[in-house]
């Protein structure tokens, strides 16, 4: 079983409208509600490869409880801890040129709360083949925040992988996990370092194990210590985006689970990657795309 | 005992920002969920007057809870209905400039459900001194559904203000209610006639006994068998229009439950109207300017 946790779950509320006009009103019929957050969307995918996953984060008040329907709905397995606050929501409004999302904070997480998470995830991990951790994480939790659950997994001799930004990616480095993955942007923004390979680098001089770094449309260059693979879709999928660094998340989560080599796991991931771009929604992918990409994805040294 | 239906209430989400920026990401700490929907707005005012109603209306799914208990918080008598689908939300996006609002369209009502509110209201009317019906009908109920509840109060011999627009404005005068309170692009859209004093004397030759028929800043006209008093505010308030329609309308049904004349029912209507712009959430109003402007409210024969 592979274990995720999403330190900040948001429901996603998805409305499709003709079009945005800022300040007027707009009547809308077309309205989406799902459980979302990039460590629910890993969960969705694993779920879809049949492969069993736990899904664990925080839920409160009423949006709480909308979140918990919609992983029953979904067959998900999942063990969310009540807190005081009221989960967050999550609001895109979708027009024929693209979305505009309005983020909601989320909930105020107590020390007492995020200590509970820890200890459930240190009990959940005895039955995990591997963990990952994805997301932002609630106001009121420190930015060591994903190095805590980090040091649960080395603790326990069981493989992790950590998707997160900023100082807490910095944090979870230093922490010592298997895997992390942040894109271009992030990586560069976290270490300050310009040349993205290069400040790679830097974080597994840090302590990252392997850092798989996404690089957009040019796909993902794995970097180990036995060197680095970029694995590259065969043609530009058009789609949403949105969630599709989750599924590559699921591949790798997939291949420390079963002990894939280091060329199955960028190629896999890659693949997943683009048939979750080919799906309208986060957490899900396009099957035939994923045949289509596994059999043409390019794997080279670089 | 005021009852006041709303048959398509509402959660208010409200999103403070800096600026709405159609397709891009927005992170939003200022949020503020309120239980919501006209006649909601009307049975808040009337709790704050110190005096008694009872909000009835429709609830369904997690937010048709997160409805119920923001009631409970502000301590206001109500009675809603479970249904089968998910009660509406409403998304204010505030900026410097101005409010984008999204409406969603709300639950489809079953014609049982409708006929469980008919029934629920038939019960609920003898213990009322007026019944207040505000707001736009829900998805699945036809155009007649305000009239059938003006029918019930007529039937019962209660005083009854429909507070409505369109087909269903149009329906529920047929019913012969106590009293409209359209404003002018909405007695036009739904008449035709392009004078709205014209169109109001229409309505009143259609069943309406009489018609408070708001003209924005310039204030409040009731029209009655007697004639025609228009009530004006002695300045100009700035602040949140939204919610001053359903102030106006609780002085009018307050007017109704104490055997008020024309002249003071005119006159606290906009008193409390005005009031109520100066009042930053809708169903709040501002004590001080209530009480000023019902000393300096002008009152005319028109």
């Amino acid at each position: 079983m592979i274990l995720t946790v999403t330190p900040n779950i948001a429901l996603d509320i998805t409305y499709h409208i003709e079009r945005l006009t800022p300040h007027t009103s707009t009547r809308v019929s077309d309205v989406k509600d799902r459980a979302g957050g990039k460590g629910i969307n890993v969960a969705r995918v694993l779920h879809s490869l049949g492969h069993e996953s736990m899904a664990v984060g925080f839920a409160g008040g009423t949006v709480g409880a909308q979140i918990r329907e919609d992983l029953d709905a979904a067959g998900l397995r999942y063990q969310l801890l009540p807190i005081m606050g009221q989960t967050r929501r999550s609001v895109s409004i979708v027009d024929a040129t693209d979305a505009t999302v309005l983020n909601e904070a989320g909930p105020e997480v107590t020390k007492h709360e995020w200590a509970a998470l820890v200890a459930m995830v240190t009990e959940l991990i005895k039955q995990a083949s591997v963990l990952v951790v994805s997301g932002s994480l609630p106001p009121g939790v420190a930015a060591d925040g994903v190095a805590d659950l980090v040091s649960v997994a080395v603790a326990a001799d069981t493989p992790v992988i950590a998707d997160s930004s900023g100082d807490a990616l910095l944090a979870a480095t230093a922490a010592g996990p298997t895997l992390i993955k942040p894109n271009g942007p992030e990586i560069v923004a976290a270490t300050g370092i310009d040349d993205p390979m290069a400040a790679a680098r830097a974080l597994m001089a840090d302590g990252a194990g392997e850092v798989a770094l996404s690089l957009g449309a040019e796909g993902l260059c794995l970097l180990s210590g036995e060197g680095a693979l970029v694995a590259a879709p065969s043609r530009v999928v058009a789609g949403n985006p949105t969630g599709a660094g989750d599924a590559a998340v699921a591949a790798l989560a997939l291949g420390l689970a079963e002990g894939w080599g280091a060329r199955r796991m960028v190629g896999e991931a890659v693949a997943l990657s683009a048939a979750a771009v080919a799906h309208p929604l986060a957490g899900g992918f396009d099957p035939e795309v994923y045949r289509e990409m596994l059999e043409s994805v390019e794997v080279k040294e670089r």
